[in-house]
């Protein structure tokens, strides 16, 4: 017999076993698991008043949330789509994935209403403009309509295979490409997750990644699933996260590299007066030894480190501990820890192959591309059919990670094939960087590349040939490019040079440029 | 991208990560998981190059060994259709199994060639017979055959909701049935098993269970797809498995109640020379208080009950440990673990209704009957429309089995509504048995219940009234049943009435016999 393998499922699940535990601690409201779906189905309701229908699309722009983990429910059990959208974009990228999406009604919280207002003109797609928490003139009232809609609304029949969510992420051209995650893509990443960090009932977990980031990596239904409580948290500040683990009990968190440097690097005093036993799932970038060292031997804490993208639901390799690691140093035990692993129990087969499509040896020195397919695999990207032919290239998702392939398997990224910036967890295109900045009077040419960052593992490194010798005023630059792009984007060094290293055929070396930055820049 | 849920996706990423682990031990043979897939490949060639085809059946007879459990994979990987076959049968249920599954080959191990010899004459739809572990005149010899086969097989393309395997079971009825058991259904059995009962590649696991039975529940592919290591074990000799527990240094196992009483029961000087920490997973009725208590609290091992029926291949639910338990006393954790529990996060959603198909209140007392629908209920029943009907009826498949809701919203069993004894694990049918014993010329009318028995969980007890008041030899009788049935299938006890107690319309009332049995016996 066969049901859809949907997120669905666990809200069924937990609703029925679950509906006296505590299901969201968001500042000082609370939640059991009656009381959130009980919300969820009100929104539901609301929703199809207000003329939602299967398959349409429904922005969210909205930190970590009672209302934004809500929309992960109300949405997709009416068979609509939610489009969580990265805050931290500009007006203008909103304005791009709301119409790109083709959303019909676009949910914001409070923080973000100036900014959508200032592109409402180009959103004529748009029925309805929700304020998520607060009251607004031109925008509708979210908590009103929860408050004063039924709880029931009509289910229609949902197929595995429907989308559940379409993810914008940064790629390699300067437009975001709209990661279509089906309902059967996010149940088996979710089923994987617990078959190699499983979870209980008991779990508390703190919501330190951004739920609009691959769907917080499923944790938005991982942890439902199996009856634990969402701890919300706005922002990573880290002494209030401290506090927030200690008062709420955490015992799990999923944290990208900036977040996992910034605990480590809380001060003393912050950090000591935390709870020893937090397990954290790490991903985006591996983590340096001495940040092991700290979270694990000082804070007690234990790091699984795991890699994936969002155009694989997300997880497609988890460093898995082996028995013979337990008698390794701290020190062994770090470099291993630092690898990307193998592939999950449930997410598909993992590759690394060379140009010609066969795989490297396992020799931990042979790089080529990590290619995936299996269940966790995208449908493709929303309204892209050329892109999605790029990725998706002979049966296989592309990566673009280059890697090795350790003789015990494991895998182990060495660089990125792809102009893509990883930068505190977001996903940076260096071409669309590299556009804004060359619409600057004074750039004759402009390469950008990612270079190790202390904060943000990773960050943008701008390489900029003047026009005529011009002298470019850093500061100013820096500006020109705070007012045109996101600030996660905008990049931590400028380096000016006379010449651009470049390739026989004219193409820019940028791995050069990576591992040879610091020359260059003295030149 | 989707593709197909199969436990064959396990056995290839067991092949890539875990080349060099241990894969098997069956008495003094070892093999890794490279050479145990080596040797599955080479017999999948061998059954291609015997004829065998996609969608054929191949039945085994054989009890725990490492060619029973290449079966699992080697038969599967060519499209075929694993027959395990219950080898406690009589040589009359191997040729109607063997018949009725219409299987292509017949596997047997030593033990069962002369049974199976003596219905060669009915099994003329069956190719060719092969002897599992020696030769004989007119068997194939299967390591002779694996030895000579080339490792390369041509693998067909395998969907998710083709068949993988038929496992027979008693019903109500006298006949078997065959319980169609599809990839995806098997796939995500592991699954909900490895959320809820996390396992590693540290894991060794000791085959206590049979494999035939419900796949070993599905253990044949979960220990396979974390990398652990199958201990095999003929039959469950105490003082050997004990052995064998310490010097293989066993993890985890499954126990159907008669083996987790055999083993609680051991000498003390056997039981004492034991390790402690293993894990077992228990099903078919819930573990005695005493029992626990002698495992949990004596060996130092860990008990989890668990539930399902070979149609819901098996787990349908399991009794999840919550926070609040670990503060309870022995005795009133024991209450709890006798408890069926809860459906696990993948199996799907279990009610328990009453005739109009509504949920009986959550009250602690209100029976009603256990019905599930989910991914990993069956198919149907081979060739047995009718049988299918009445188990999968309104979308849901009915268990049979009576059961109460605790306020917690766990189930618990409290009867049997179906005419099926569970009896050392084993499904027996009451009405093949009472045809059976109306055959003997003295039996006037007969009711077979199940009573509790402290060997075997469960036991058949015969009610019979005689022919005009004769006097039946009770010796003479089980002699004349142990002639003509399965021995495990031979009531325990028979008792001697001079009327059955029945409904109005003249139907044995089962429930006074199951309750009041020891009454009506002093009558």
């Amino acid at each position: 017999m066969e049901t859809p393998l949907s997120p669905l499922d666990f809200a069924r699940r937990a609703r029925r076993l679950y509906p006296d535990l505590e299901a969201l601690v968001d500042g000082d409201r609370r939640f059991t698991y009656a009381a959130f779906f009980d919300r969820c189905d009100r929104w539901s309701a609301a929703l199809q008043a207000l003329g939602l229908r299967q398959g349409d699309r429904v922005a969210y722009i909205a930190p970590n949330t009672n209302a934004q983990l809500e929309s992960f429910y109300a949405v997709p059990q009416i068979g609509a789509v939610l489009v969580p959208i990265n805050y931290r974009l500009t007006a203008n990228d909103f304005a791009y994935l709301i119409q790109h999406s083709g959303a019909r009604l676009v949910c914001a919280d409070g923080e973000y209403l100036d900014s959508v207002d200032s592109i409402r003109s180009e959103l004529g797609g748009v029925l309805h403009f929700v304020a998520l928490d607060r009251s607004r003139s031109g925008w509708l009232d979210y908590e009103q309509l929860v408050a004063a809609a039924p709880p029931n609304y009509q289910q229609p029949t949902i197929n595995e295979n429907d989308l559940l969510t379409i993810n914008y992420t940064s790629g390699t051209t300067s437009r975001p490409k709209g990661v279509m995650i089906t309902h059967r893509n996010a149940y088996m990443n979710v089923v994987g997750t617990l078959i190699h960090f499983p979870m209980t009932s008991a779990e508390r977990y703190l919501w330190t990644l951004p739920m609009f980031h691959a769907n917080g990596w499923t944790f938005v239904w991982t942890v439902t699933a199996v009856g634990g409580t969402h701890v919300c948290l706005r922002r990573v500040d880290p002494s209030f996260a401290f506090r927030l683990i200690k008062e709420e009990s955490i015992s799990v968190l999923c944290a990208a590299p900036t977040v996992l440097i910034c605990l480590a690097n809380a001060p003393g005093n912050t950090r000591r007066n935390t709870r020893p036993g937090v397990r954290v799932l790490t991903a985006g970038a591996p983590p340096a030894a001495a940040t092991i060292a700290r979270i694990e031997g000082e804070l007690g804490w234990e790091i699984t480190h795991i890699y994936g993208l969002t155009e694989t639901s997300p997880f497609i390799s988890i460093c898995e501990p082996r028995p013979h690691h337990q008698n390794l140093s701290v020190q062994d035990r770090a470099v291993f820890k630092a690898r990307q692993g193998v592939e999950l129990v449930t997410s598909g087969e993992l590759r690394v192959i060379d140009t010609d499509g066969n795989e490297v040896p396992h020799d931990g020195t042979t790089v080529g591309e990590i290619v995936a397919r299996g269940n966790v695999v995208m449908q493709g990207y929303f309204n892209d059919p050329q892109a999605t032919a790029e990725a998706l290239r002979d049966g296989w998702m592309h990566t673009g990670d280059a890697a090795v392939i350790h003789p015990d398997g494991y895998v182990e990224i060495r660089d990125r094939l792809k102009d893509v910036i990883i930068s505190g967890g977001e996903n940076v295109s260096s071409v669309e960087v590299e556009g804004i900045l060359f619409t600057h009077p004074a750039v004759q040419e402009v390469a950008v590349v990612g270079v190790p960052h202390a904060k943000w593992g990773e960050a943008p490194h701008a390489f900029i040939v003047p026009v005529n010798g011009m002298i470019i005023d850093e500061a100013e630059l820096k500006e020109f490019a705070r007012s045109k792009m996101a600030h996660f984007k905008v990049p931590a060094a400028f380096t000016f040079v006379p010449a651009l290293p470049k390739t026989a055929t004219g193409k820019v070396q940028k791995y050069v440029l990576r591992h040879g930055g610091a020359n260059i820049a003295r030149q």
